[in-house]
Parts: C-alpha cells; sequence; structure tokens
C-alpha cells in the first residue's frame, strides 16, 4: 500500500478515514492532530506555565516531545515536567529514568516528587495497610486520587497555569464508559465540568492527546526512538477499567469510529450544558406532510417514505 | 435453596439483591414492582385512557396483564390494546393471536392497524423498495418509526391520554448504551425529554416495565401460561443492538447491577435537566484538613488516608 500524501511505502492505514501513511507523513498527521486539539479546545495561552504530568510511559513522554516542539513558537511559554514516584516496588524507577532523560533531551525542566515525602507513606505501604485492614477501595483509587492532589499543589507551589495529561483517545472512550456501566453519569459530568471550567483552587488541567488512539501514540513512540516502558501497572488486570477496554477494543474491529463518536459526543453534550444553550423547552414543529408533532421540518416517517417514493 | 420469604421451595434468586423467591412470591415481586415503577414515577392519572402497545411477544402480554390488574382499582381508568400488524412474511400472524385472546382473557379492549392501510405499503414491500433501491437505513428504522407515528396517531383519534409500551430494564439499558457508542448521546437526551414532558400533539409514553430485567418477565410469562411467541423479528441478528445485548448480557455475569445502574443513573440525570436543578457554576468548599478545593467537607485524597489511619 502507498501513502495517499507522497505515494512512498505506507506504515499505517486509518481505517476510520481509509488514509494511508508512510512513516513521515505519520508522524506529522500525529503532532498535526495534537496542534488541532490544543488550537481547538483553546488548551494552551500564550504565556502559561504549563506542567507536563510525566510518568516515563510512551504517551506522556510523546506528548512532551510534541507540546515542547509546538511551544518552542511561543517564547513566553514555560514547561515543567514533573514525575510522581508513587512507591510501589521500585515499579516507577524505569520510568523516572526514562523521564528523566527525555526531559533533558527535549529541553524541559523536571521534577521528582514523592508519596513518601508528601504523605508520609509509599503506595506499596498504603496497599499493604489498605488490605490488611479490609479497605473497600480497590489499589487505583489510593493511586488516582493521591496523584492528582500532589500534582495540583505543586504545580500551585511553582505558579503554574495548567496541568497537560498524556490521556489517549482510548482512555478518554473506558472513562466514560466506565462510568456510565457503573451508573457514575453525574459523576462523570462533574469532572469534566470541573475540568473544563476555571474553578478555584484547582490548576486547570486540559488534555492534547485525547483524540489521539493509544497505538498511533505507540507508533510515534517508536519511530521517534522513544522506549516503550515494558513494566505494566500491576493491578491493571484487577481492574474494571481492562474490562471495558478489551471490549472497546473488539467493538472497534466492526465499528472503527466508535472512540471518537464516544469522546467527541459526550464533550459536545458537556459544552452545551456549561454554555447553557441546553433549553430546557423543546421546540416542536408540526410536520409539512402530516401535521403530526416533529422536531424537523418533515417528520421523520414522512421523511422515510418520501426516500422510498423518489429512490 | 429456600424462598427468603416463606421459607417454600425457591425457583429464583435475584443476584443483585441476594433475594430467593418461591413462585408465589415471585409472581407478587413482579407485580409489585410495576407498582412501584408507576407511582414513582406517577405514570398514570386516575381517569387515563390508557393505549397499551401490545405486539404479542411475553413483555407486552405481562405488561397487560400486570397494568389490568391494577388499574382494576381505578373504575375511571379505560384501557385500549393496540396491536400494529406490520406486514411482514407473516411474522406477526401469530402476535396478533395472542393479543386477542389475552385481551379478552384480561378484558381489555383490543384494536389491529396495519401498515398497508395506513401507509399504503406493508413493512415486507417497504424493506423490499428500499433495499432494490439502495437505501441506507436498516429495516428496524423503518418499522420502528412508522409503529410510533400509527401509535400516535390512532391514540389521538380514539381520545387516549396516555400509551403504555413493554420496553423492559434490558431494553433500556441496551437503549442508552448503543446511543452512547454511535456517539448519539444529544438524540437520545432528546428523546427522553420527549417522552417525560408534555408536548403538544405526542401522547405522552410511560414505560412500566423499565425496571423488570427480561428473564424475569420471560419466568412470569412462563408461571401464568402466556407463551413465549418464538418468532423471533427477521431482523433481529442484523442489529447493533443484538451485538450490545450479547455484551451487556456478559458483563451482567460479573456486575449483576450492570443493567439497573445505566438506567437508574441514566433518568436521575434526564430529571435534573429538566427539573433545571443542573447549577451551571459548580460550587466549591476547601477541604477541612488541607485546604484544597473539593465538592466535599473534606476533600477525597484526606478521607482515603483518614481511613488507613482508623481502619
Amino acid at each position: 500500500m502507498r501513502c495517499s500524501f507522497c505515494d512512498k511505502q505506507a506504515v499505517y492505514f486509518k481505517r476510520i478515514s481509509g488514509v494511508a501513511y508512510c512513516k513521515n507523513c505519520f508522524i506529522k498527521h500525529v503532532e498535526d492532530r495534537v496542534r488541532w486539539t490544543i488550537n481547538k479546545g483553546k488548551l494552551f495561552d500564550w504565556n502559561d506555565h504549563i506542567v507536563l504530568a510525566v510518568s516515563g510511559g510512551k504517551d506522556s513522554v510523546v506528548m512532551m516531545k510534541i507540546v515542547s516542539k509546538i511551544e518552542k513558537n511561543f517564547p513566553h511559554v514555560k514547561l515543567t515536567a514533573i514525575t510522581i514516584d508513587e512507591g510501589f516496588n521500585g515499579y516507577r524507577a524505569e520510568g523516572i529514568k526514562i523521564a528523566k532523560k527525555f526531559s533533558s533531551i527535549f529541553g524541559v525542566e523536571h521534577l521528582i516528587f514523592s508519596f513518601k515525602d508528601f504523605y508520609g507513606y509509599t503506595l506499596k505501604e498504603m496497599v499493604d495497610k489498605a488490605e490488611k485492614r479490609g479497605s473497600p477501595y480497590h489499589p487505583c483509587t489510593y493511586c488516582g486520587v493521591l496523584r492528582r492532589k500532589i500534582l495540583n499543589v505543586k504545580s500551585k507551589e511553582i505558579g503554574a497555569t495548567k496541568i497537560a495529561t498524556a490521556h489517549n483517545l482510548d482512555d478518554e472512550a473506558q472513562t466514560i464508559l466506565m462510568n456510565i456501566l457503573r451508573g457514575d453519569i453525574e459523576r462523570l459530568i462533574e469532572s469534566f465540568r470541573i475540568e473544563s471550567q476555571e474553578c478555584e483552587g484547582f490548576v486547570p488541567r486540559v488534555k492534547p492527546m485525547k483524540y489521539i488512539p493509544e497505538r498511533e501514540i505507540a507508533l510515534y513512540a517508536y519511530y521517534n526512538g522513544i522506549e516503550l516502558y515494558s513494566s505494566e501497572c500491576p493491578f491493571s488486570r484487577l481492574s474494571l477499567r481492562g474490562e471495558i477496554r478489551s471490549f472497546l477494543n473488539d467493538y472497534e474491529m466492526r465499528h472503527p469510529d466508535v472512540k471518537f463518536s464516544i469522546v467527541s459526543s459526550f464533550e459536545a453534550f458537556i459544552n452545551k450544558i456549561i454554555n447553557k444553550e441546553n433549553s430546557i423547552k423543546i421546540k416542536l414543529n408540526r410536520c409539512r406532510y402530516c401535521g403530526e408533532p416533529t422536531t424537523r421540518d418533515i417528520c421523520r416517517a414522512c421523511e422515510l417514505l418520501e426516500d422510498l417514493k423518489v429512490l
């Protein structure tokens, strides 16, 4: 297969759009998509101090590479990478090494903060304690909640104005679906709204990678010599998220646009709520053909019947 | 296993609640649940003329049995069962026979209307025509849209004030999930709102069976001598809904409350939107322990850490 743009040997075929990419056009595609996400969502201002949450995993290192490249054109923007050391049997050691190496390569200041220093316990100590005492919480709850808190507190301390996390399209679609299956629609909407509004005390969070599928990030990392940090989180198999991930990947085979559909329609909806466009009364018209009530000009039934006549 | 209420031999175990039922207690449980749904949602008024949409399938016949039993206590309520004959290779013939038989048993007036009389074509003629001419629509689109229209028009003609359909918990959870996977969140919310508000020209639709799982309806039908009308819709395998149904049934094995969670949390959310409770600004407090912003009194992070100390 040949690249749809420059006719070189293609290395990636995007099913959702039917476009093939050679290596160089693929790299450009991913970077353009991140730039588009930043512009469309107005994620950054010309004078932001942006904290990049960098675990050392491929997603966060790719984010650091692309965002630092884009923001080179904005001399008043300051970037700081922050890595959180949860402390779990050396699980993060490799990630910290990678984060340090690439921060230096991309010329980004790098800070490390640990659970032990901040909370007095490592994550391992917390999980052991919780397990021994029969806590109802999954280890991911401690890890997620407590990482977010350090990140917010430390970002405020250094005067940051944005926190960028490397959540990708797969992460976002999984989160939405997971909350819906758990019956947590309101919590989901609340967290989206807290993120997308200015809330005193929270450094606003942005997700420049939210429209990039995970597999494209992996391929981008591979072509850019970013090692795939192999030590998987020891709890990822335990989690509900793993189950949702499998379902979405399987479903995507037959419906290639499912992840993007979930994320973009949910965002459009949240924006409507925030912008108060969400009018309470529904305005109904009368169908021009049959007089039945409809939100359209011609009702859906008459439209289908008309189609049958015309087709 | 013994019945949790009367100690007779149990015939059904409800995993979501851990309760076992004998035959009689099970029948009472289903009927109580329908009564609860009607009361909680204020589905019916004391003087309603209720159209029951009865296809002849187990769900609609069970609905007719339970609703007619409940409404016997309301002498000003009038019930009319309506069956729509789509006209598809005699697919509905058996259903019409069953609907007629049980309407007469339960003492409910029964009317039949056909696509052919109303639209000039049977569903079979429409689908053939659409297929030959390359229509982009799935047969279910014609069937669903056009059945709803006849039902609304005929209900108005006979002066009905409510239309009750027999959608069960499985149907409702599937519909919500299907729309989310397709990226149709706004359409989903709009249709929920049209149903739950008074909209001129639409006879209000209610779903008294929406909290009853499909398997409980099947068992209830079995114990009440209601035949399981076996001729499956010839298109049901083609449809996206079939895929979602399998996923939810599989997922339910490990998370027994998934269907109820989806439906009830979605409803709570819609009601919030309708009742304008959906305040645009989020009110944030400061955590009593650490001063970080939170929607609670003590932030989630401090709560988790406190739990670890206390546990």
